[in-house]
């Protein structure tokens, strides 16, 4: 026996025979998705949910096989056990086939069937890659199809992952409205089309940053429920085929216990395995956030911008040095850097645009990269809302002598004229302050006399900037 | 007096005087808006919905305003009369300024007090013109800004839009299921990744279709209820100035009250003047439905492939000569429309997109191309829905001997042996059907005689090929 | 015989029998095509560059096949007539099928054919719809098919609108050169990350402007030689079945001395038939446009921002009254629109990407909407950039004394003493400026006396900060 | 001294002091980098080239300074030897920071910077960290700012990332070649919008893919000299502020020598400096090659469906069990997996656009996420080109009785008839055929007797059939 053949041991499929390290959990198949699929680099063990996903659906699976009869008590056992090992996150390394693959996921299926195997073949005293006692295919794989096995593990992933960044998503908002309130007496000029509007406070500004955060969060739960909707039992096309009675249902049952997902069954398996409609939600529904913080992060460098020919209304904490040139020059870094990963997770959502539609008929082949563009899109968002919290909004202060300097010192104010003095005199009042340089409280108090200093007072207190009540007369 | 200037009476803004046809019910300002844009050519009259929005809004501003006392009876009198008129879909042809517009929206409530300040003082008795007894802004636009009655229009209009896309949605979901029932007993061989798979129906593939449409369905109502989340009483930014105490939420009463729409007055004003999240949500949504029509179509394409070189599963009713070269040739030609809406569709909502993070500060200033956007897209693919119902849909007939004799002929039916035979034995007779060209009965039953023929005919019964049961010995 | 029948004529195609308007030129298929697709509203009479240039294709072809011995001269010169009447312009209205249509634009080029041979056979003397003089099909379509007729007379029209762009981009990048040269002794401070950098002048600003459309201005006619690469004479798929021998030659050779655009036969004509490439490539370079059109309008707003709490660099021409509420806001309506029409081209670009896709074996059916999203981007940016120059670069004043004061009070001059003080030292004096508002000047003479007044007058001189020359000790 | 200080050393910037591990040759900034942004985990040591980009650009500015007497020969020599070390691969683990970053690029420069510096103190005999005798920002980065060392390098990475590619598509342009020889008899039908067209071959449709991907290499060439054009000197903002007389020249000079890259310089390094133009152009192309690369796999997917109920024409090479439940089943996996490339080249596409579009004043700073965008399309379609060569396209097989039968089987050959019968009677025996079943030959020969059955011989042999000779009487 040659040196090479023992550390190896060799199986086989329908399309011949390969070797396979023996120290590997993975087989032939896996294998063969290893040479064939080279795309990303980015293996599925970079992806520990989605592994303990398939530890959930596999064991749900081999428990629903035993209540049909279908799969023995010693078999079930080696397999759920195989299971909790994965779910345990161990065996991780073992997932080694591309994200990025063709075959709709079988690789990643076969991956997962393989790596069960051979772990139950163990617990069951035997050698890896003796299958006879132990299948692959008709024992793990058992009543189940890469087409509902692979779909039902990639939204049980989801569902954990959203949870993540769901969380993050609060801590961020829970970090402006504390901002929120630490500013709520800091009056700022309000800028609507990039031009001077009406008074506000920098309290609400932060507020309304929160309160819209908040709105994701609410999406994000209500699409996260989209995702529990599963074809567990539908097997190759949804027709059933080789799925014994009542399967579907104990199947999805366990699923459910056993993940803590609410998962439920879909009434149309046909529709359910092929629709890629609820991850076109969920990319949606991130895309929305992407672009609600890429106008938050350009609102925040806006304002810090400066810090002598800018707005500077609030100071960024500074990361680093911000220039290998210009001495002392800090950049706004952590914003920019959630900027483009925004634009990264808007370009991702396009990917997933194009390969929802490119399914075709019975199933969606495009799902690996379906759930590589949804995990990078949710990896990199999570990390992205963290570091901008911690390392930017939770150090930001505010120059509120300038803010309320240039609100007194602002054309805009004149609008709180309004009900007084009609639209059209206060919009002669803006123009010759505007011409002149002079103020509107020169204009309207000293100049013109319309108002006294004693009714500008009220109308201009802070009080009042801030809560406007409606003066008319 | 010049003739000239007999047709035409002056107006003027703070920019300055300008002549308007006398016969016109806009003004001076919406006159600078038409020559200042001229970019699609597509005026606001072709949006009939969006000017009866304007009538609701305005309406209920003006009684909202007299509730507060802001506004005498008599002037509120006439704009009510104003906006009656225009809910009634009369003076459409006064709106012509262009749907992408900058201002945020300015020039379109500008057209909007102008032509009701017009027809309000013709009901009154007085010319058109003489605004001292009823003017667009202080009057017809008192306690508002463009910034909450432009987004509180849109969304009305976009809430009515909804509504006949979702009556089209569900008559194609219709169409879909009695074709669906019509072709329930069509047998016919499913595919995954364009392979022969495993046996189904027709009539299970069409309900696919009519399930996938009613899940669009759900979405769609879920986001209407999203726009229904109005920010009247914002006035410029968000903080009410010169609106006065209890306005904001008399206004929405009153809005819901006349519109039918159940919109509700938004609980952070600051947000919901600058946010564009709901319209991020729609077109999203609006592109899921684009993606899935696009795969239907796809597949109608693929099915009706032929007439003798390709799936030739289906027929779709013939529309017109499919070339100017090639005698007989009939093409898929309304899938195709529809195909090519969608990618309009899904083009539109990257200009959604594009457009909901170009917002800055206080406000999103881009909201003109957002409307443009989003009612164009509503627009196309309501017409491109009732189009693929009914010429095409209702008029699909099958070709059921062949899709017959394509299953029985197929290799994809050792599935159903699985559990029988095993995954690897399965394989090896599928290879040799390959290779070979014999049928898998022959190979089963007759060579290697594997089963008897009376267990075949039971598998292989038209009634468990479409609705499997588990044989599994 | 009825009063309808008199001013209807009947024609027919393999479909069956249709009644046309007697005063119609276009016939039963045109009919068909107008009954069948109703999308967009927006018919082929609004292209008329596209109906000009099926006129030079169809002239081309009739003349080539008389060449070819396979039209008579007594027909050639009808169909030279009706062409010769569609390249003047006439008949426009002739054309009314949806710009969105299935067929690949088999309606479009029915369309041209049915007009022509109608035009022809009044021209020959006959009665519209007497065919058998005049054939849509076997003369005017002779030796054609819609899968070279339409993407030939595509390019061609396109042609000549990158034509109409490229002198509206010359326009405008003259404009921003005119600026920049009157503005080449406006000091100012340069910002990079929205953080003040160092100095620059506003002239600098503006012929970086020009620059940069320049670059768009030589891409566009790169790609608009792309384009020039026709397959007529490829007839259905690029065999030239039913072609005659040298016709395709001939054809080209034609249409390049009428249509003056240097089209070119391409070399391998299937691929022709079906490639799409050439228009993502134009998308493309549109797209690319548009973006570097948007950053310019960002900055323009930026720059404008104010009139006092913000950058008021520059002031734009006031266009129209910019708020309803707000008395004296004046906005920058054109830059806004412009970026809208820029966010509506990234988004047709996308549209194209997607139809480019969808391609399928011997023919891109999805030129229509191809046809649709770049007639429409290129219209609408054409406008937005005559817009942009007349109504807001022409009439651009600088800020001189603000700008200059800013660069003076900034911290950023201090990187002008690196190569002096080294970047540490520099940096350091740059923190003191930031914490106690300090003048660079005073901690660097007065304070620290690390230069001499003499020095710093060097180095700070405009002329030195304009062109900094290199000062290191 | 305590134990961790043995192992660290303290390096400070103007933000204060940290440790720093005494082997890395990276220095404090880097550290900041590292832990203020870990977006995607992906480190710039993934991006060999770029690194060696960087050599090549700092070795150049070492020089042209050197050259303007700015830095002494002692401190150029080691500068250009650590440059070498990198140039020659060495050093890569020590570019740690995050692809995504903040600051526009600072951080990866000034990883640049201190790797360098350090290498060079070795070389020089100093210990790491004692940059006063060789500093990162006072030498290394002397003469330059990121602004335009960073934008140089990462042209000079594209540029030999792009040869990269451009030589997988040549090979995969060849095997297209090869394939399409070895096809050039095999007759098979044409399709149009999926239905049956006219007769053609396998050779010329194989051929078409090499014509359209060489084309691709064509315009990736156009682009490729597009990104030459570089703005070292410009430093911060592209008025050349602290760098020497003559220097820009200089570098670019000594840049192009060592490099072998034709780079220029830009004649506007103002708008060198800031636009994203090249990048969007490039990516543009790659978009095209994504477009065009997907449609070619979306036929092969259709052209190889079955094995027995699809179109047939062609056998892709197995190259692993296609389900885990569907024995037999093998699947077009890799046509498949560049399918999803191609999506996620689309998708990175609008990240680069959206980041180009981004880009504000005199700086674009997202040029990070453009680097992470572009590096990874390259690098995922390099290899997927690859593995479509290799594992695809050299091993297919074509079906010729199938292809050859479904010819003459089929209704599109009556085309052929045209020039003799007729468009209408040639419609008239489609429309025959396609109701009754018959062939073509049946109706025109045997039964209307249309032509005798030696022209019919003459059309329809297969050398006309290939090569339509026009045969109409």
């Amino acid at each position: 026996m040659s040196k090479m053949s023992k550390n190896f041991r060799k199986e086989h499929d329908f399309l011949g025979e390969k070797e396979v390290p023996n120290s590997a959990y993975y087989g032939v198949q896996t294998l063969r998705a290893k040479e064939n699929f080279d795309i990303t680099g980015i293996p599925l063990s970079k992806e520990p949910l989605f592994i303990k996903a398939f530890g959930y659906v596999k064991k749900a699976a081999a428990l629903a096989n035993k209540d049909c009869g279908v799969l023995d008590k010693k078999i079930t056992e080696a397999i759920v056990f195989a299971c909790d090992e994965l779910i345990a996150g161990k065996y991780t390394d073992q997932f080694i086939s591309d994200l990025i693959q063709g075959g709709a996921g079988t690789s990643t299926n076969m991956n997962a069937n393989e790596v069960i195997a051979n772990i139950g073949l163990e617990y069951m005293g035997y050698a890896k890659g003796d299958y006879e006692h132990l299948h692959p295919n008709n024992h793990v794989n058992c009543s189940q199809s890469t087409n509902d096995a692979y779909p039902t593990a990639f939204r049980l992933a989801l569902y954990f992952i959203i949870d993540d960044f769901v969380t993050s998503l609060e801590k961020l908002q829970a970090s402006f409205y504390k901002k929120g309130k630490s500013f709520k007496d800091v009056l700022k000029m309000g800028r609507t089309q990039l031009q001077d509007a009406v008074p506000m406070t920098l309290g609400q500004e932060f507020n309304a940053f929160a309160t819209t955060i908040g709105e994701d969060v609410q999406r994000l739960k209500e699409v996260q429920k989209l995702i529990t909707e599963v074809n567990m039992g539908a097997t190759a096309i949804g027709t059933g085929v080789n799925a014994p009675k009542g399967y579907a249902e104990k199947c999805v049952k366990h699923l459910a216990k056993f993940s803590k997902v609410p998962v439920t069954l879909a009434a149309d398996l046909i529709e359910a395995t092929y629709d890629a409609g609820a991850y076109v939600q969920l990319s949606g529904t991130m895309k929305r956030c992407a672009v609600k913080l890429s106008k938050i992060c350009n609102d925040l460098r806006l304002l810090s911008s400066g810090p002598r020919c800018g707005f500077q209304e609030i100071n960024l904490p500074p990361m680093q040095p911000g220039s290998s040139i210009m001495p002392g020059k800090v950049n706004p870094v952590i914003p920019e850097a959630v900027n483009q990963t925004c634009f990264y997770v808007i370009g991702a959502d396009l990917t997933v645009t194009m390969a929802a539609e490119a399914g075709q008929l019975q199933l969606n082949v495009m799902e690996p990269v379906l759930a590589f563009a949804l995990f990078t899109s949710f990896e990199y968002m999570t990390k992205a809302c963290d570091m901008l919290r911690e390392k930017c909004i939770d150090g930001i202060t505010a120059n509120k002598e300038r803010t309320k300097d240039m609100v007194m010192n602002s054309i805009g104010i004149v609008t709180q004229l309004n009900p007084i003095l009609g639209y059209e005199q206060s919009a002669d009042i803006a123009r010759e302050a505007l011409k002149t340089g002079k103020s509107i409280h020169d204009i309207v108090v000293k100049e013109r006399k319309l108002i006294t200093q004693k009714k500008w007072d009220e109308i201009y207190s802070i009080e009042n900037l801030i809560n406007p009540k409606f003066i008319n007369q």
